[in-house]
């Protein structure tokens, strides 16, 4: 088993590119192609947000024969609230794309991230998709993953290797994030690509599982976007089925899929807007899963807890009233909460610990809050940052 | 009718005082005591947070028999998440003011606010409650308005009076709250004296309905607080009956508790922690009011939307992305978004305003969001303010 990370070099029959179309202001890369030399099964889960962008809409319409050849991306500019102008915007990034391509404009997906409100300069967008064709290559997943981000300070990029029969099955996985994470999926793109042989309802079915153990449990700042989009493509190139009837090969390919989804979700909540410290709320001993995640949430989204963690201070406090205003089923006086391995609440009171001991608890670059309810069996965890002043500054 | 302010006089029979008993480590004023020299109706309304204070449940508690002689409060300290070693410290802190007021302790009503979690230094505390005993007076309003304050920069107070035959009914409020102001009127205080003869079961009723349209209805940064109480006693020193029957009178009154608790509500959210801008977001054209309320909430504790507004830049995107992921029902076809009378967005899209007119239009001290769901006749208002990098710096 060789399951580790490769990085810059593509699942088999895909080809990728990333070029300056001259839509963020400042020259930085904002177009994106990522194709299969064939037709892929594909899926994609977006944004649950009522208020959604064209090219959101544009994808569920095209992924309905679970097919795709491409997705085209720009950044910089989100499409969203752009009216039948912008739909018909996204439907020209296809159909250029699509006429080159030489396939169904059906079979391009398209995804935008950026600023709501404006529409897409489309003159800049087809030169755009022209210079993306002329340079895509095996090897540009670099500028491909630069050329997705908006204020991330990372790229974003994560492979894995499935050997099988001394042949081998490999997934790429390219995300962007930053600011507006959030429960559910928030301002972020992931594309996903491989070369096994998948069907499209078992890859639907991954994606999805996938994405609610990893994307929908990643929060910056409580926001949601009309943009999320994961997208995950399979080209079959590598000639190998994953099927549930080879049972091994099937599990660890949900495994890669898991992982790949997993550290994707956890560079975008590590990149989150100004935050410099990654903080993980575990809730146990609720009476119910959701009672469990209601309270992670509480805590992860209050803009108290996500301040203090910009400090060392250990205020256990903001967490004890987070939790109590959740809509989770909450006893005061069953509450255990730690830092790590030090606890700082006993039955809703503060711990026999000292001051010392909780302020080097929390200061640290990864912050483990695990609460205990004390009410029932159920478990959930959230990922999440602090806010710091950065954040508004970026923001304003 | 001459309601205006009457700053700095009391109600007849009351008296307050303000001193500082060493709780916070800067000597500031900490302890306060308003009390009525004879025993008074009272109503209270409290935080719904499922964690709360030693001192809201003692409260609870003695207002069962809905009578009140004083009430007795700290800051710096919430006692919360105390125990019982903290129910202890709010019922002595009942009981020693009882005794020097000559009265039982169940007619003693105590709050706290501050820190969570340390217990109260009850030697300071029983100081403090002597000395306030010992100046209380009839012009000590500042003093106990300013020993109630936390990370308020502002002390909160207002007068009204109702001339009626000649007579003359008092009413005066005073409020902390800054941080953790929310839809559920998080860390904040406030208290009503009355010199009416109100009865308890109406006095109880008029504070509910104000209350909801009031304090229930401001928003700091999202997060509901372990202490929060409003209080009011209606003493009867002025021999003035208000009651149902006399029309004219009791809805006079009715306006008068109205009118502090909304005041008292803005000066809160306009002394948010950190923040420079006063934001009224009003929803209308819902399906329902819970529609309104809860687009409305949305926008306002959106920590992006209140970034924006630290700025000048008109981000109405991040408006329609919050009412996209409210729980209110959403078309962003029918949506128009307008600051102040500036349209910003016409039926989900840009609406034909210059980008200088809205940069003007968002360019104020008090900025006043209208958004029209285009779906129904109802409506909601919630007033919130901006979060700037001073936000967190307060709360590192």
């Amino acid at each position: 088993m060789n399951e580790k990370e490769k990085i810059n070099s593509l699942p088999k029959g895909f080809l990728c590119s990333g070029v300056s179309a001259g839509i963020k202001p400042n020259g930085d890369l904002d177009m994106a192609l990522i194709y299969s030399e064939t037709l892929a099964n594909a899926a994609g889960v977006f944004t649950t947000n009522q208020v959604c962008a064209a090219p959101v809409k544009l994808c569920r319409k095209h992924l309905t024969n679970s097919k795709a050849k491409a997705i085209i991306i720009n950044s910089g500019i989100a499409n969203a609230c752009t009216g039948e102008l912008g739909m018909e915007s996204a439907s020209l990034m296809a159909k250029e794309t699509a006429k080159y391509l030489k396939c169904s404009h059906d079979d391009i997906l398209v995804c935008s991230t950026g600023k709501i409100g404006p529409q897409l300069p489309m003159d800049n967008i087809f030169d755009g998709i022209h210079s993306l064709i002329d340079c895509a290559s095996a090897d540009q997943i670099k500028s491909t993953t630069q050329a997705i981000m908006t204020t991330d300070t990372k790229s974003k990029l994560i492979s894995r290797t499935i050997e099988w029969n001394d042949e081998i099955i490999s997934l790429t996985g390219i995300a962007k994030g930053a600011g507006m994470i959030e429960p559910n999926m928030a301002t972020m793109l992931a594309f996903i690509i491989t070369d096994a042989i998948v069907d499209p309802s078992v890859l639907n079915n991954i994606l999805k599982l996938s994405v609610n153990e990893s994307f929908n449990r990643i929060t910056v700042d409580g926001d949601q976007s009309t943009n999320d989009s994961v997208l995950i493509l399979a080209n079959g190139a590598s000639g190998i089925v994953v099927e549930k009837s080879e049972t091994e090969l099937y599990s660890r390919f949900i495994n890669a899929v898991n992982e790949i989804c997993f550290e994707l979700a956890m560079m975008i909540v590590k990149d989150g807007e100004g935050s410099d410290r990654f903080v993980t709320v575990s809730v146990e001993g609720a009476k119910s899963f959701d009672d469990a995640d209601q309270a992670a949430r509480s805590v992860a989204n209050s803009l108290l807890n996500k301040t203090a963690w910009a400090g060392t201070y250990p205020d256990w406090g903001r967490i004890m009233d987070a939790i109590g205003y959740s809509r989770a089923k909450v006893d005061e006086e069953k509450v255990n909460i730690f830092y790590g391995e030090t606890q700082a609440v006993e039955l809703g009171i503060q711990a026999d610990t000292s001051f010392e001991d909780l302020v080097n608890a929390v200061s640290v670059e990864n912050l483990l809050i695990r609460i205990d309810l004390g009410l029932g069996v159920d478990k959930a965890t959230v990922y999440s940052c602090n806010c710091t002043e950065a954040y508004v500054q970026i923001n304003v």
